[in-house]
């Protein structure tokens, strides 16, 4: 396992070892037809059972992605409505199962009480129990089942090693937790852990395969693969999850890739309809139909709409990353704690406004449908009521936003996109509300010339669903894929256009603000090791300038293994050169840091290598062959039997042909020699001397150093400001404390089960303790912990 | 322009150069905020037209394709109704604009007769003149323009040249004679030649921009951008359009590139949606709308519907290829007569079949409607008529599979994307009027449960769009793209599973019958320089294998200037790697010939160097910046002052860091390398010596060879069968050419100025006589000509 996990970056590597198992089953397979004439129909079957290997395994993720979205929204509708009430029938029935048929409620659903104010309580308390719950699940068993996901697996699938991410814990956690994160009100969605969640399922299943287990080029398919599943079946869009995955997940994305992530994404999707967890036959969350066309006068408030948009992102993934930098520093600690405040808080706050109360997907279908046609939810179409819908929408919008800045990252799974849709839905719905009261006020204006008499003109509902891809769009920082989301969430074709020059705007707007959507930031910000494929880079530059100079390379001949072990004891390097000798430093090769162990432990074990054994990594006879990690182990024998003088040959373990390049190519092409071919290490060669060594690491730190450079910046004022923020919240928890403590000495109770509302310091400090080795796990999978923006690449490291 | 063309295939060096422009501009920027202050408002004017222009061209291109669309589809729909009739107000107004409000027909259009018959020949006639003159057009002014162009675009993305095929002519010969070609009536489409001519249009206006005529990497984006709304504006799907340039066009799509073709497809579909050219107010050529949903025992038949897409797709490739192969060998001479012998004969079958003799785009109309809502064309729905609907529609398929067969490729712009869906839609329609009746004949079976009693459940339109996506998808092994497309076509929303399923069904049938569609076949066919993304190859050889050994090498020092004019005479390499001594080989660059030539004739010009002098391309002053085709004249003039002795510094000249790598590197990993980073050529060097070169041509070369090992062939029983063939054709000729001579004779008509059908040997080899060097153009872009399949790749040659 620990091999795979080192392995998984070399893709040229792993490339070259593919081929060779290729042809070795080709070979084989003449051999075995030799031998068994003409009745090989077991090799047949075999070999069919091979060649399909990757269907099987594709089917069954998306079998198994499908499934799991529907068990998620199952559960989580149920959730949702026993907040509000309950079913006198069946207690495991949601309201609309248990109103089946009926319309607007029925007498076997009922609310918990009659009292406004009761009700009330019950939802902050159901809030809260589902926040405590998640977070207790999260925390005790998958830390990394929190939030959203994407861009680890960003990182993922690019070759970095992340061990456990993509595990079966993190998988059944962020399963169970993610509906009671939802349920519980909180301003997050379901994309991003859906996505997490299906790429773990990818992870999980395809280990159980030989050829998975081995390649980790493959695997890398079956992840893309199963992340567009997840979108798939998280929005009820097929296409629009392969383009996500395309547009977002991979930054590199093969025809092959494609056609898999497609058939993965229809396998689920169909899983997912046959079902029919909503038993509304419907694919999708909400279809709409717009029987208006829009008008071309109409654009001009695209425009707005589309600004709004990437104002809205740049705006949320300023402060978000804020925030996460806030969390970092101080609320590590008490990750239950937090999720729960936030829910009551949020619980508190959005109970009042008829479009915060319901959750989020209900609330953008009403938004989304057309006034005409008998849709009318609390009087929203009314035109008496106007105004004041305006201002409940800005209100929406307004406190949706905090949310989602505060909410976006606390330790429950936690997505953004249906949140950010949300919002976009309720700005743009009252841009729309707007736009109908002028057209109103002045139908006879040359502006709306446009529209025909006597027919309604502007459908405030298109503007909401416009909107709402404004905001998705604004905060991912993605086009196409947003698009074609749009359309097979709803169904509204006739605005392809409309929606195209939403998202451009936005798309526009939001590049003036900072490169990048959230992922992309956060794994900016939480420092991982990605070469971004969006960002283009102008160092001008050449690779020696950021080439380790002094490596620490092998000579081919003649180390004794005590020697080779001394050096792999003194650092931590993944591989080392070979050299012709250590003065001339001619290349000959490069080994990796496990081959050099795997094969310095099967030389003692089955030559019985002492200390002072010899090692060559150079055979007198050369093979043509390239490097393979299966070692013949007739070497070792014939080795044993017929050296005297101790001599391990290595030469098999060594890769002879290492990407090597001059050391006055410029960084930048030696940066896109790393995100397209994907090596591990660029060896730097000039006139056939090694001179040096590139990793992506190193190429990275360059990069921070340079955008230090560039902007440099002064965080004492924000630091400031988090202090502050700090003790307010410290103070405020102190408080608490002691009222509930007096409460408690008042009744009695010692240390009572109730809602744990503990102060901060003193609980969650308590129940750390015990878990501090999975709480551990998560900033070593960092390259640097830069909780204030850029401080200083020092020590980037790398697992 | 010479230059450019020559470089065109360098990639990592375009790249450079594009950084070193920056570079300097930022520095020259730097450089003028210095001197003029805080007055700059010029140079923030010129720096946002610098950083805009790219958005400037994108827009120029979308809105030049828009508008080009807009002219083309009203020119089409003109010429297609003339030949059934005339608008007695007006002759420029077509049938829909001359009856503009009124249905099925009107007075004031009148057809040319009211005899059946000679309706018939009028037909016929019209069909002949218009193939005729689009025949005579791309003949007499631009050859390129024949065909679809897709392949040779997909080339010319990848970097390959090929002089004048996206010239200002080929744009607007294309642009006339494609609704010529549409209109006469021949078996083709408009989608291929639609991106052919918004390729040219993209190519056409980027030239006028500076950015764009130095920096071959960028005019990349712009075609990729181009390609997109061309299929954007055919089909009134700008989504679908993005997703076609990516899945089809382009080798390599960095997220960028997506964003340009998202917007320049954008604008393309927003021009031509304001032009509004069928005063629908719709963008698509037809919308549709089903009532009903499918239900899961369909799933059955789509995937009959799947299966047929794939065997459609590999019958129509694989006897196009046989039929272009023929008309290569003996049809080349006579590309007007054969495109209207085909136009004629076309019109005589197609006229009497009721499907066959309208439109495609409104045959597949009138087939993926409903049969309910008063739909109904010519009792297409009428349950007595059922058998015989389904005789026509076999006969339907069946003729226009073979029309497609031969059509494809003949001298005129012929797409083959609609073609296509009409085949698919016929079958598809009547599979599903089969289904429709097997559901009537027996409503209770279990098989029929999903039903809903006294509700029509089977919808025979749903069959024919699936069948369309079936056949487009066979054809072009395309996925994602078809499925978006007919959406976007027709606003199907409910139908994306079923969709998914018979598009994911034939593209595993079609993968059976080889990999690739059409037009990867076809540039496969004509040997066109393409390392194909989709192929994955495993060869197990080094590149030691495939590389060219004795290369020849310039030394670094002292070779006269008339040594390498020599060396450059006798060869025609497009560049030379640069040695330190001719004996020992140490490598230290390579020269391009376009950049040696060059500084040839600039030293004479400048330096008046004699063919004595001699060339160093090693300076001592050691430069760090990477290499550049901005030559600073100031070496030329120190030069010039103080070397006596005529020493000719070419250090600037030459690319000090060119790819390289070792001699057992496989052949996949350096395949991988051409194809995504893009280089002219990889040298080959061991322990600092060079050692061989290798160029594309060479791996495709041992490939060819490989392929040609794996699949021998006899070709004689084709040869055979295509001799025949040509037998019959030519006697069939000179039989109407002794019966139309004998007729003329008997009216007395010398040579007469009607309709030349003459003998095809005598008319069109005098004919071609005065075109022979435009003729000529075109065989010298293959690589080889390989009429029946692999011959033997020993000539591949690259302009």
């Amino acid at each position: 396992m620990r091999t795979h996990t080192k392995k998984l970056k070399d893709w040229v590597q792993d490339a070259a070892r593919e081929q060779i198992r290729r042809k070795a089953r080709r070979q084989e397979k003449a051999g075995f037809f030799e031998r068994e004439g003409g009745i090989g129909w077991r090799r047949k079957l075999w070999e069919s059972y091979d060649a399909g290997q990757a269907w099987i395994v594709v089917t069954l993720v998306g079998s198994a992605i499908g499934l799991n979205a529907a068990f998620l929204n199952i559960v989580t509708e149920w959730l949702s409505d026993i907040k509000l009430g309950h079913c006198t029938t069946a207690f495991y029935l949601n309201e609309s199962f248990c109103c089946w048929g009926a319309e607007n409620g029925c007498p076997e659903w009922k609310r918990w009480s009659s009292f406004w104010f009761l009700n009330y309580i019950f939802y902050i308390i159901f809030a809260a129990i589902f926040a405590i719950t998640a977070g207790v699940l999260v925390k005790a068993f998958a830390p990394y089942a929190a939030g959203s996901g994407i861009s680890e697996i960003k990182c993922i699938i690019a070759g970095f090693v992340m061990k456990g991410f993509l595990g079966a814990w993190t998988l059944l956690i962020k399963s169970i937790a993610l509906p009671l994160a939802i349920a519980s009100g909180l301003s997050v969605g379901k994309e991003g852990p859906s996505v997490h969640y299906a790429v773990c399922t990818g992870n999980v299943i395809s280990r159980f395969f030989n050829k998975y287990r081995r390649n980790a080029a493959k695997t890398r398919e079956i992840l893309s693969a199963s992340a567009a599943a997840g979108v798939a079946v998280a929005f009820g869009s097929p296409i629009g999850g392969v383009l996500f995955s395309l547009e977002e997940m991979s930054n590199y994305f093969p025809l092959k890739t494609m056609w898999r992530s497609y058939f993965c994404a229809l396998v689920a999707t169909a899983v997912l309809a046959a079902m029919n967890p909503f038993r509304t036959g419907q694919l999708v969350m909400f279809q709409v139909k717009y029987d208006r066309d829009w008008h071309f006068f109409e654009i001009l408030f695209y425009l707005i709409i589309g600004v709004f948009g990437g104002l809205y992102g740049a705006f949320v993934i300023k402060w978000n990353l804020r925030a996460q930098a806030f969390r970092k520093k101080y609320l590590t600690k008490y990750p239950i704690l937090e999720a729960t405040v936030l829910a009551v808080v949020t619980a508190i706050i959005c109970y009042p406004n008829m479009f915060l109360r319901i959750d989020m997907t209900e609330s953008m279908e009403i938004l989304f449908l057309e006034c005409e046609g008998g849709h009318d939810y609390d009087e929203l179409c009314d035109r008496k009521n106007r105004w004041r819908m305006i201002f409940s929408l800005a209100i929406a919008t307004i406190v949706r936003t905090l949310l989602v800045i505060i909410s976006y990252g606390c330790k429950v799974p936690a997505g953004i996109f249906v949140p950010s849709m949300a919002i976009g839905a309720s700005f743009g719905r009252m841009v729309g509300i707007f736009v109908q009261y002028l057209h109103e006020s002045f139908p006879t204006s040359a502006f709306f010339a446009g529209c025909q008499p006597d027919v309604p003109c502007i459908t405030p509902g298109t503007y909401a669903f416009l909107g709402a891809a404004a905001a998705l769009s604004g905060i991912m920082h993605i086009t196409v894929s947003v698009v074609v989301i749009m359309f097979e969430l709803t169904g509204a074709l006739t605005y392809i256009l409309p929606t195209m020059i939403v998202v451009g705007v936005t798309k526009a707007v939001g590049e003036r603000f900072g490169k990048g959507g959230i992922a992309d930031r956060a794994i900016w910000f939480n420092g991982f090791p990605f070469l971004d494929n969006k960002e283009e880079h102008t160092f001008g530059v050449p690779v020696s300038q950021v080439m380790t100079s002094n490596v620490v390379a092998l000579p081919a001949a003649g180390l004794e293994i005590r020697a080779i072990e001394r050096i792999m004891a003194e650092n931590k390097f993944q591989g080392y050169p070979v050299v012709d000798d250590v003065t001339s430093k001619i290349l000959i090769g490069y080994v990796g840091r496990t081959e050099l162990r795997y094969a310095i432990d099967r030389a003692k074990r089955e030559q019985m290598a002492p200390g002072h054994a010899k090692c060559y990594f150079t055979s007198t006879s050369a093979s043509t062959t390239t490097p393979s990690s299966s070692m013949p182990s007739v070497t070792f024998d014939t080795m044993a039997a017929t050296s005297a003088q101790l001599n391990v040959d290595m030469s098999r373990f060594m890769d002879p042909t290492p990407l090597s390049v001059h050391p006055r190519l410029p960084l930048e092409t030696v940066m896109e020699l790393f995100k397209k071919m994907g090596p591990r290490v660029i060896l730097i060669e000039y006139r056939g001397r090694l001179t040096g060594l590139v990793t992506v690491k190193d190429c990275l730190k360059y990069q921070f150093k340079v955008e230090a450079q560039e902007n440099p910046r002064d965080d004492r004022t924000l630091n400031e400001g988090q202090e502050r923020v700090w003790s307010v919240m410290h103070q405020v928890a102190v408080w608490f404390d002691v009222r509930l403590n007096e409460l408690r000495r008042r009744l009695g109770i010692g240390s009572g089960p109730g809602i744990q509302l503990h102060s901060p310091i003193s609980q969650t400090s308590s129940m750390d303790r015990g878990q501090h080795s999975a709480e551990d796990e998560r900033p070593s999978i960092e390259l640097e912990d830069r909780p204030r923006g850029r401080r200083g690449p020092d020590h980037v490291e790398v697992r």
